[in-house]
């Protein structure tokens, strides 16, 4: 920090840009050592060719060191609607040591009309490291009590890469149709080349068809993946808030909001979640106590921030600011009369708690009106014992009425009318009737998974359809969204290593630095897409009065309900591709 | 802290009142055990009565459990100018327990005139933990490598004490002579008494001459001593900078007013001598880097300080602010990007240094202009390397030629021209041409003493006689005053034990919680008297021409000088009280 912070004060611009560091790399990184038994040499050496080339599929994550388990083959037929992104797999390996292997497509063609290249990317897909399911939830000081391997996850930026002999790997294509793409079949070639490596090539075709997936900004999914503007400027070693942080947030934000994003996740105090990610959340609003008890409140960093996400990245539907009912009951401010950062420690229900916020909370109202925000903020608390939360909610009333309230926690009938936006855990339900007047009062409901689910989930250990099955479950289970409460908590080596100290690997993040996409965030972002198409084709068909593909449809939805997965089911992989046919062929 | 803050934020009084804890007594105390041989049972039982009286000396610190060294007198004769206090010291001790032992003074009568009872204090002596010596300055983590004892210095407050069979309890007496008394012998009665205890009374005798002293506010001496108020906040378990911390402060700076104290104590950054005492300093300025890059600065804390010393307590010549060139070349700022306190880490010639000083300087320098106070304000440094101090010196410049500056250090040629108020060790010389210089341009030059001398100190364990040699010295080898570094920088448990971490004991303060005085405090206080005295007479005998007396004058403060002392030489007391005959004999 000592040298950051001085280069701040001298004005230079150095400590103002991104730096690729040994510690925090950006550009090329090397990857931990896979230790698991793989193929021998030996049967490397049985390979045909020096290195051989084939689509493989999205649903595998391949492993490094071994022989890849494809039927090969030089063709991919994908489908996909207007407006659509749609992923493919291919798979390298090679008995040899390959140098600065590259990746190129060409535009793909139907007849004068084209998907140019520009609408499509590759990424080599990289190694890191994970761990198991284990417990789930908890602490993992020992990693060395969980099992430790190397799985493929991150899409990455580099365009070229070196490949070691007697090793795999793969390619991520992704494919965005032109929303005004005409239908029809589209084709064109991947070509795989490096300096000791003779042009590989692969077919790809892509037949678009004649509906048109709207724009992510128009989705109907409520998707609230928690941003951490604290890792990015750790990981890319810029002042909080300063030009630098942004310009390093920018794409990754950009990310979230071609996901479908809709919310701001702000935090207003000190560590709301107990300082539990790398990078522990401060408090974007200064409190200042002065000597005369009276309370200065300052919205710099809070203004900046929802700024930039409304108006630079677009994501503008709620700033959900967290939160008035933290883990550990202790809430900062900047005390003048010491000159230091001061803490109040009050539950609610005390007067000190309700005069600690209450002062601030009719200061912030004030404030959200001015900025023309108000509407759109929430007051966002996590599960907390019934009466604290009741408490919090009246402090919350007496400082203004109308504010907007959210909980990420289970569903208590109590108090879920005060509840602008609930997200319940997988699993729970919101009864019929309340969805029903909750829909009707412009309140939103949605589901989350964390640490708790074997299955589903976006670890990085997870298998990929899985994070399509997520998205597809809301829909199924009517839930209006999905919530993840960390998209780049990102630990302390996030490109190598997805560990962490606490909960199974990758839940802290499936947004790499760079940024880096993963085939976690692409399948959940496909998934999101499918939930867009199911609500698309069954109000056509509604409309048409298809009962029979209605109800095609519609079984093959209900499949992902909750209730309907207790028992053996096809593997999340199977009934994705399931549904996916079916979208597409009706 | 935590029930403090909750119970500010609850509006209640309670937090804002000090309080009398166990762990912080303000009232009554017990004191330590003295682990020390001493007179046996046998030897006490010898008393010919169950108590005695006598006057005694204010040179000594009467051992407790031992049987005092004086010779029995029941009658006192002291001389005082108009205007001055004068002290006196009697001694009880008993070989029965004594409850509720109280002290009476009679006005003191001369004919129709007197010096009411009003203006005599009585105390009764508290016995402290102290150490020794030593090395003097550095560490000492381990108690138990130094001597330990238990010394009478403290003058208690407290009005009855439960005096213990077989111990000795010195009484001090301070009578503060009416400006307007008149010329005369005044006596009156000293009176012990407790339950089981028949009254004993001493006569008292004070020879009012027929000279006066101005008060404190207009004597010559320039006093020096450094203020605590975060020791005062601490220890009196009160909000710092509430009503309730200035209500606590008040009684100890008016001791320091009524000593002929200059200087405020104003700290300008954190920790500004590195923590070095039990309760640190922090910035009375508050200093806030934006997100923009600006700065912004509060004095509130500084403002209300500087003007509750000033017009409450009279304290008003200068405000010393420590400091641009702490030990550790930490800087710290609340950042609002973090929300938290930062620090830039930068040393006086670097660019980073020059911004967050120069920046601030101007700032400030505009701000006491406003106050009326910038005349009165000195930027105030340590003893640094030298390039490090002009580098200081260089940046004060620039933000405002006019700054006033200064050192407590080592003479330095180089730089003295730029200190306004240099104040240089025990030992160390100005030039003679330097020092008339300095004085026609109205610049300070004092001394200083702290860890480094064995004599003349004021440690707990230091002779009486030293502190008022303390003073005298500064008139003897030609200084304006004197400075200490700490008068009331309290340890954990200042009224019990005045051992702290580092330094002989004692050298962190001469005020006690109460407030009490203490010995050292008081001879203090008596040795600026003299200075003021001799410089009055030496006007008065110049004026009169009266060389002979003049000689004599100069010949007895002549030995006060640095040179005359490296030798043998008599005792502190003996050359203490040879001058102080003078003076009042002249």
């Amino acid at each position: 920090m000592k040298a950051l912070l001085v280069s701040i004060l001298l004005g230079l611009g150095a400590g103002c840009f991104a730096q690729q560091t040994e510690k925090y790399p950006l550009g090329n990184y090397q990857e931990l050592t896979d230790t698991k038994p793989h193929d021998s040499k030996e049967t490397w050496m049985k390979m045909n060719a020096p290195a051989a080339l084939s689509w493989g599929t999205t649903d595998m994550r391949y492993t490094k060191l071994n022989i890849p388990d494809v039927k090969k083959s030089t063709r991919i037929q994908l489908k996909a609607w207007k407006g659509e992104r749609v992923n493919a797999q291919a798979v390298l390996w090679t008995r040899n040591d390959l140098n600065h292997v590259s990746v190129a497509v060409s535009d793909l063609k139907n007849g004068k009309s084209a998907i140019p290249s520009s609408a499509i990317s590759t990424h080599f897909v990289r190694y890191v490291m994970t761990d198991e399911f284990g417990q789930g939830c908890g602490h993992r000081p020992n990693k060395a009590e969980w099992d430790s391997l190397i799985v493929a996850d991150a899409l990455d930026i580099n365009k070229t890469l070196d490949v070691k002999a007697c090793s795999t790997q793969p390619v991520w294509i992704k494919i965005w149709v032109p929303s005004d793409a005409k239908a029809g079949k589209y084709k064109g070639t991947l070509t795989v080349s490096g300096e000791n490596l003779s042009p590989m090539k692969l077919q790809m075709e892509v037949e678009v068809l004649n509906r048109t997936l709207p724009e992510p900004k128009d989705w109907a999914f409520y998707l609230d993946l928690w941003q951490n503007p604290y890792a990015v400027a750790r990981y890319y070693q810029v002042p909080l808030w300063s030009q630098a942080h942004f310009d390093a947030m920018r794409p990754i934000m950009k990310m979230l909001a071609d996901a479908g994003q809709r919310t701001i996740t702000a935090s207003i105090m000190h560590k709301p979640w107990n300082g539990q990610t790398e990078d522990h959340f401060d408090s974007m609003i200064t409190r200042i106590r002065k000597i005369d008890g009276t309370w200065e409140y300052d919205y710099a960093v809070f203004d900046k921030w929802v700024s930039f996400m409304m108006d630079e990245i677009g994501i503008d539907d709620m700033i959900c600011c967290y939160t008035m009912i933290p883990w550990a009951l202790r809430f900062d401010y900047y005390d003048q009369a010491t000159n230091r950062i001061q803490f109040v420690e009050a539950k609610p229900g005390d007067k000190a708690y309700t005069e600690y916020w209450g002062t601030f909370l009719k200061d912030f109202a004030d404030h959200l009106r001015k900025k023309g925000w108000f509407e759109k903020t929430a007051i966002s608390m996590d599960e907390r014992p019934m009466e604290a939360m009741r408490e919090a909610i009246k402090v919350i009333k007496q400082a203004d009425p109308e504010f907007k309230i959210t909980l990420a926690g289970n569903y208590h009938a109590e108090i879920q009318e005060d509840l602008h936006y609930l997200c319940i855990p997988f699993g729970q339900k919101f009864p019929d009737d309340v969805l029903a007047a909750r829909k009707s009062k412009g309140q939103i409901s949605t589901y989350y998974t964390c640490c708790v689910e074997p299955f589903p989930n976006l670890f990085t250990f997870s298998d990929p359809a899985e994070a399509a099955w997520t998205a597809i479950h809301a829909v199924a289970d009517n839930y209006e969204g999905y919530l993840r409460w960390a998209v780049n908590s990102w630990t302390a080596d996030p490109l190598r290593d997805s560990r962490f100290r606490t909960w199974p690997a990758g839940d802290t993040y499936s947004i790499y630095p760079g940024p880096r996409s993963s085939i976690r965030f692409e399948r959940l972002v496909e998934g999101i897409q499918d939930c867009e198409k199911i609500r698309i084709l069954r109000k056509e068909l509604e409309s048409e009065k298809a009962a029979g593909k209605l109800k095609r449809l519609n079984e093959e939805v209900g499949k992902f309900k909750f209730d309907n997965i207790s028992g053996s089911k096809p593997s999340a992989s199977t009934m994705v591709n399931r549904l996916e046919e079916i979208l597409n062929s009706l």
